[in-house]
């Protein structure tokens, strides 16, 4: 089972990536295809069990067409 | 020889993080050790040799006292 990390950044991040996805009306396989990353890792993802590389954050950008800072201007680190 | 990683945002990333240390007099040790991250990973990620992930994203912008949108900001993806 591969050591899923469950911290909030992660978790925040996730909702984040869910709430856009379907703002866009997309599943998570549209988003998969778009971002050429795997549905399964995009589940992960948004359950906030993956701590995503900056390269994928930047996929992700590139697929829901918003400037990474986006995915974070609601964090009050 | 680790895999490097060595694409425009790694590279983007890194360049604002180092502007971000010199700004506040960091040197790349302690900026280490207030991020609680290595100081040879701090080079690498400033050189954009590191794809770095979220919670190391989190654990610099903590550091740096800044939120992580700000790292992102002048990125035009």
């Amino acid at each position: 089972m591969k050591n899923i990390i469950n911290t909030s950044i992660t978790i925040t991040f996730g909702t984040k990536i869910r709430e856009l996805r379907k703002s866009r009306g997309l599943s998570q396989e549209s988003l998969a295809d778009l971002a050429e990353l795997d549905r399964s890792y995009i589940g992960g993802v948004e359950r906030g069990d993956r701590n995503i590389s900056l390269i994928n954050i930047q996929k992700l950008s590139i697929a829901l067409n918003v400037n990474i800072a986006e995915f974070f201007k609601e964090l009050n680190d």
